[in-house]
């Protein structure tokens, strides 16, 4: 139960329930996803007026995994996009208008929850973190600890994915879109590999 | 059944549960995602020794969504990366050694499967794909249509992600990683947002 008293839930479930489903998901347990459940949650409540939303995620730690359980943006279809400012915050906009909501960790707010901010901050190390007491605080506080503006999205922003032609690369023989260039990134370098 | 009379599965479901699994979480279906589940399933099958495995994955399209519904690997975990470079391939390695197997669509494999080979190069419009004969002849090619290569990535990549001081941003006041630099990189203009 929150401090109001309501029942809290995330998605539609219960905060248990959540836990188990986003645990399964990214394989353990992050404090980040429950805070990123009530952020979540807490947008798609302040949506202005539109039909289609993408969302922009200002970090890829935990914060991506929430959207992709309770939005039906993933990273694999494109309506979720990672843009890593290292800012625990998501923009939800409307896909042809721009027009969005971006909310965002308020940490004056947090100066009433002290264990949320000392795991924020890492203040405190792990091993010495009540993972209990940390979360009974992300329920009490549930979006207590947000902060939101309405914003728009640049127009070039909003282009839809290509769906140009597929070639072969002349330098490793394999299909890529043309519209990449001459020869395909990974010829260019972009990948990690020794060989 | 496949060509050779085993029951196909993925992930240990059924084509139909697979199928039903990630049409939930991707939103809509897409054929990338069948192959794709067809992909990750031939690269642990091929995995080198090793313990634990952390996966590149070549397209931002549709395959990042396989990876995250069939391994422990998702992008807010930071297990699954995505370096796009428009190749439909995933490599895994071991995040301690960066021994690993890239698994690749052949296209000289697709020769025998037309239907597989039209909608990859976009040479039959949507409207006129055959989605049924797609999945059919997928089913039927499986891990068929796929080549493979065991790699090492560089050492430099594997570096563990960081757990540095969380600051305030002399721009924006807002927290980010000091490891960013002296301001966030939203003030630096990262995102495309108008205001």
């Amino acid at each position: 139960m929150s401090a109001d008293g309501q029942s809290v839930t995330i998605g539609g479930r219960s905060i248990d329930d959540y836990i188990a489903m986003v645990t399964e998901f990214h394989g353990t347990f992050a404090p980040g996803l429950l805070l990123g459940g009530f952020m979540a949650e807490h947008a798609m409540k302040n949506l202005p007026p539109g039909e289609f939303f993408d969302v922009i995620c200002e970090t890829s730690h935990c914060l991506p995994d929430a959207v992709q359980l309770l939005t039906p943006c993933s990273i694999g279809n494109g309506w979720l996009k990672i843009i890593d400012v290292g800012r625990f915050a998501l923009s939800f906009y409307d896909k042809r208008t721009g027009s969005g909501v971006r909310v965002y960790l308020d940490h004056h707010k947090l100066k009433k929850y002290g264990e949320i901010n000392d795991w924020f901050f890492r203040l405190t190390p792990k091993h010495a973190q009540s993972r209990e007491r940390l979360i009974d605080e992300m329920i009490r506080a549930a979006d207590g600890v947000f902060a939101l503006r309405y914003l728009s999205v640049k127009k070039e922003f909003l282009a839809h994915r290509h769906g140009g032609p597929i070639v072969l690369c002349p330098g490793c023989g394999e299909a890529y879109p043309s519209d990449h260039g001459e020869r395909c990134r990974a010829c260019e370098g972009a990948l990690p590999y020794n060989d």
